[in-house]
């Protein structure tokens, strides 16, 4: 497949499979924004709530925070953002359209009406928005550009109320927005979209262990979503490169349809973030060490990852098309963990009791696993339409299932099917 | 308890356990936004999980789905909230702040700074942003003020690629927006806030069987997650006070600490919205029914329930002050279903193997259930300490244990305490 062939493939199942329609989509749509669908927010869901079981659930040193996504407008003077978290832009002096001064061709005029161009201002990519009842610059707000601020505003609070010891993480998932002049490539880079983040606080002598440590959990993490390892780049930013707070970044890098982008970025972040907090809130954002008696302001590594480019990834990794017989099957090969559904139930006719049979296997599974039941249309089309869901295994009760208490387990990746007994089909689920 | 008093020490648990801060709360805080702590967040993860698993996984007829909050603005003038959704304010001619018609006393001046005031005047809700490079009339975007809007413009969407037979539901779980004048009551009143919502689409012959059927669920989830039924009032919203599209309404109500108030709200929108939606958008939003070969736009029964009030009712509810000998006892009595943890692991002591044996029993629990492991400070303070988070079951690990293989298990409501074998420890933690 060609990449940009396949990149289409991709949009067009998510569409026609109920992944991820185009937001607004029957009003013309709105650009930089998806919606997802009944699949899509499973497979979400289910890569969000894996996330939050492995970054705060499963260790002893994060803690989970979900902040307000209008924020009090100076955190992101504190921040940097409302000074610098913009794109120099040249906007227009008749139709006062504004464009990427990277992105016009060596041009005086304007490429929309001919009008006459302007000197390269720098534009805020804030979504900026007025809170209470006037609207004049004291009532600017602003919606946040990252889940970081978040973290940093309740360091302290989280630090009064539960006491945790250094070295520890504050996670947060939820949403951003940026107000990007060119969104582009599907879900890569969008106006509204959601993060994974983490700011993890260390002793400042301790930062090149903790960058260590959470390099190789993003890294595992990969792996579980089932993301191929060879698709899979970690780029260490050059010195020349770096922010100048950090000291050292890592991007992990994915082959996407459209190319090599950002996936997912690690950075340390020094003590930048609180001690800039700690100036403008005039509020004590240090630590007190009760062993060493030692108090200091905490250093930051920071893990960011994407809730759609990871659903991206994820969708670019899993999709195949195989030849079988004369023809193709299309089959999404999702890991087991984030599979919107865990298994089909298909009678292989309604008739007989088969359907009963079927729907009463699904009513118990329904409690224990992610379970779908199917039973319109010939057993081929039904695996077929499984396979471009993304359903590890489909269970076929037939006539036999009614004699003797056995089903057919089929393997989405195999195509391979066996007889076993209803009792062994929990074990089979779980293997 | 006093009521006022109530409130008051609710919030303050809120604050001091880690479960929700004011939002921003180093700048002074943002009026209308409050940011969920460790805690907070477990608690709301669950009611929103739950909530997920009772009206979509574990039925047969709803479908998720997550709209973006950006919607196109032409969706907000088809649903009438351009136009009408909208406070009467005041405003003053002098210094420009607005005040509620109703909230201002009989006064011809401005209460703050005494300027002359103007005439009641509608002021939009939504909070209004500028999407894309330009900032002007046709680049304003709102955010969303309910989630609702994104079911109606994918249920064309849902349509075409699920193929749902009526009667069916799309449930979006998320984020709206409200310029409230007077955000107020905690998490009564907020500007940013998270609907669980639901449009059920059905025949117009049959709004009235599934109205019934959703407002019976509605009351089973208000028990489900531990309010108190007498604390719960249906209230059925008179035929004048209906909004001229709805044939029945019913509220939810609820004996805050500040008085009876709206929690849950359950409408008949008849088919005003896809009508709507339909007319501005020039796309068909009619249903074709196969067997009865009848083709018309669905009506719509709308449960509509708030997270951020729901969590204020679950700790009203939940809240206990006992006197437990000359001591004060504060106890969160959560639903063991959306408690934070679900039990705690205490070695009475850390020395004598006793905390080695205690993390060996948390890691084993973890991967089955919500656990928390504490060894600091007397086993008494643990105790009250796992009270105030609503922690159902301490587990206790002593000399006795490591001897014979048992703990104590101490229920968090009657304090009663039993000693029973490791092996018994899933089976209670289950019942």
């Amino acid at each position: 497949m060609a990449a940009d062939d396949r990149m289409e493939k991709i949009v067009s199942l998510a569409k026609r499979r109920g992944f991820i329609f185009q937001g607004s989509e029957i009003y013309g749509g709105m650009a930089g924004t998806y919606d997802y669908g009944p699949l899509g927010i499973e497979l979400k869901n289910n890569i969000k709530a894996l996330w939050w079981k492995r970054f705060v659930h499963d260790r002893d040193d994060m803690f989970g925070i979900d902040a307000a996504i209008i924020m009090n407008p100076k955190a992101w003077e504190a921040s940097g953002h409302v000074s610098g978290f913009s794109d120099p832009l040249i906007e227009c002096s008749k139709c006062k359209r504004r464009f990427r001064a990277d992105q016009l061709e060596n041009t005086e005029k304007c490429p929309e009406c001919g009008g006459k161009l302007g000197e390269p201002r720098q534009f805020n990519m804030m979504f900026k928005t007025f809170v209470g009842a006037t609207e004049d610059a004291a009532s600017i707000a602003y919606l946040r550009p990252e889940t970081a601020g978040g973290m940093f505003v309740n360091f302290k609070n989280v630090l009064d109320s539960l006491h945790p010891k250094l070295p520890f993480g504050l996670a947060q998932i939820g949403k951003a927005f940026r107000n990007e002049i060119a969104p582009r490539d599907y879900l890569f880079r969008l106006r509204e979209f959601e993060q994974m983040e983490i700011e993890y606080f260390v002793h400042p002598n301790n930062w090149e262990e903790a960058f260590g440590m959470l390099q190789k959990a993003m890294l595992a993490w990969t792996e579980e979503i089932g993301l191929n390892p060879k698709h899979v780049h970690e780029h260490e930013i050059e010195k020349d490169s770096l922010a100048f707070y950090s000291k050292r970044t890592v991007d992990f890098e994915f082959d996407y349809p459209f190319g090599q982008q950002e996936l997912y970025g690690l950075a340390y972040r020094t003590d930048y973030d609180l001690k800039n907090h700690a100036a403008a809130s005039s509020k004590d954002l240090s630590y007190f060490d009760e062993e060493t008696k030692e108090r200091f302001v905490p250093h930051v590594v920071e893990p960011t990852f994407g809730v759609d480019r990871t659903v991206l990834a994820v969708l670019t990794d899993a999709y195949h098309e195989e030849e079988v017989g004369e023809e193709t099957r299309v089959v999404l090969k999702l890991a087991r963990a984030i599979a919107p559904y865990m298994v089909a139930i298909l009678p292989l006719m309604k008739k007989d009791g088969m359907g009963e049979k079927a729907k009463e296997i699904f009513a118990t599974l329904r409690k224990k696993t992610r379970v779908l039941y199917d039973e319109s249309g010939s057993i081929g089309k039904r695996y077929r339409r499984q396979d471009e869901i993304g359903t590890p295994i489909c269970v076929t009760v037939d006539h036999q299932t009614l004699e003797d208490g056995t089903i057919t387990i089929r393997d989405r990746d195999t195509m391979k099917q066996e007889r076993v007994s209803l009792a062994q089909l929990e074990a089979y689920l779980t293997a």
